[in-house]
């Protein structure tokens, strides 16, 4: 059996797997798929050395077949198809103790701070699974976990149906958070620069705008009969990201901070001041999110597939992560695991 | 009848009030005292000689006793005494529909936009009034809307009994905002670096501390069990301030923004992502912030009269605009605006 090792910068080999047999309270899965994300291209540029110990099996966006359980796992059983919830909380820091476990202070996120996903077989707390229904395919079941961080966006972000929402970005989490706000019914705009990723909207059936291109504040000015956006999403991580957000809502809009900022970032305080505007930061998700997500992904209602730009095989994944660098003509890679489970 | 005049870049004359009979809907006061404001200060440099027309008669923080009602004011009589929300909204804007009056997007300020209190006989929209109890003492009674302001802070902060508060800033309304958290119930800390201000809060009974002389964050953090506070109110509006708001917070805790940033700042949202922060805007007030202010004050549970450091007359309001400038030994400053008024 197969397993794909971060070696540090840049390297990744192919090496074998080695089965971890699930104690208690754990299950070993047979995974499918698993998808790349931003934060293994991070690990892969060594940007992330201080978390990872090499060689290690990094991966997380993954859908699979249980293959074993330990003692002590109540309501999973071997070829239970499901996908994980990759958080690890410690149960008893101030987070966990409030009732916010999916970012405890301590949090562990399994595939980066423990062995991930791109391997053939993977052992994980069952506290993670999530069951997946017949009708999703295992292919598709690798977007639940970023589809996920969307419901999730959505739902901090309290979005209603009819209201006008701006998603700055329109990356995979970007283009999720929109097919999720739209499903909510909501009138959503993507502001995007990349001329790929903006075509890959127009797929996707959302309507997607060049800020460079077309003035968006004017823009949404008057669409919204002088009001403004209800609520914006910042999934860019950028400055003019960060300047853009202030000038967009409503008086008593809501920002939603989805982007992972690296530096500190000008930020319009008058405007919050001005508007009574609201900033809510959203990180990964809860165990409801990923239940929206597979409910949502299992409907069939979201083109899901389209954003799936590649599927590679274990053996290619340094090459697709060297590949999928500095965006490009990339939105999901999935790497297939096993050749084994259905597929 | 006398009336301060603005006359540009830091020059206030003395002159003759011209009594405005109230016309339908108004409603004309014999003011007694008057609060200097931030604002009026910022008027009195030249920084807003865009929005006041010269010579214009400035101030909002008053109390008085009505004089005369137009036709169409119920409710309201010659003799009652009251506090007036200076707010003139247009009614028909996104903001106005959506009921957020408060910050009409055409919003006038009285004593800004239009004539204001620094004179003996002040005439008003009857629906800006608020009746104050006869056991408020008219010069207590002038410090009910910057008392309504930090009313409205502490409601859309969502102070609750128990939490942990940091109030950055202990001026006028952020010593206001700590007397209203303290009365909801919160462990209030006072952050400031003023030493004058430092000793006048502890005689207002609130605890307050300089960052620059202990590590804020580390207290924090050590009186909180490691979680971090509840809410913080962001009154410095300094570069300083905004870097501070957001190492303070528990997961999704809390930060108000209620000071006035004349530029962008630098903010960590990484933060706001890692803890799921929130960050909300608050301005001005709603009518129950003022019936919240006035029951407040009315209860005598806040040493307000401490507040207030000197009580000048209205030939004085030009050297106590001067006097007050940069901070320094000053908190409130009321003026005397009618000799005939109950004192």
């Amino acid at each position: 059996m197969r397993a794909a090792f971060y070696e540090g910068h840049e390297t990744i080999s192919l090496g074998q797997c080695v089965p971890v047999p699930p104690a208690a309270g754990q299950a070993q899965i047979r995974v499918s798929h698993c998808g790349i994300y931003g934060t293994d291209l991070h690990i892969f540029h060594g940007k992330m050395d201080h978390r990872v110990k090499m060689p290690q099996v990094i991966g997380h966006e993954m859908s699979g077949v249980i293959a074993a359980v330990g003692q002590d796992v109540a309501g999973f059983a071997p070829g239970d198809r499901v996908t994980v919830r990759p958080l690890d909380h410690c149960g008893d820091c101030p987070a966990c103790r409030a009732g916010h476990s999916h970012i405890c202070q301590r949090l562990k996120f399994i595939g980066i701070d423990s062995p991930g996903a791109f391997q053939e077989t993977w052992t994980v707390p069952a506290h993670t699974l999530h069951r997946l229904p017949d009708s999703l395919s295992l292919r598709e079941a690798a977007l639940i976990e970023p589809l996920a961080v969307a419901c999730h966006d959505v739902r901090l972000g309290q979005v209603k149906a009819g209201e006008y929402v701006v998603v700055q970005g329109g990356g995979p989490i970007g283009a999720l958070v929109a097919m999720v706000a739209a499903q909510a019914g909501a009138r959503v705009l993507v502001s995007e620069i990349n001329s790929f990723r903006l075509q890959l909207a127009a797929r996707l059936g959302l309507r997607a705008l060049d800020p460079n291109q077309i003035d968006l504040v004017e823009l949404v000015t008057q669409e919204t009969g002088g009001a403004g956006a209800d609520v914006v999403f910042e999934v860019t991580g950028s400055a003019a990201g960060a300047e853009m957000m202030t000038r967009l809502p409503r008086t008593r809009g809501r920002m939603v901070m989805v982007a992972i900022y690296s530096q500190p970032a000008k930020v319009d305080l008058f405007r919050f001041f001005w508007r009574e505007l609201k900033l809510i930061g959203a990180r990964v998700y809860e165990p409801e999110d990923f239940e929206a997500a597979i409910r949502l992904a299992a409907s069939g209602v979201m083109p899901l597939a389209a954003l799936i730009t590649r599927v590679c095989d274990l053996s290619e994944l340094g090459a697709a992560l060297g590949g999928a660098t500095g965006g490009g003509e990339v939105m999901k890679i999935l790497v297939r695991c096993s050749e084994e489970v259905e597929q």
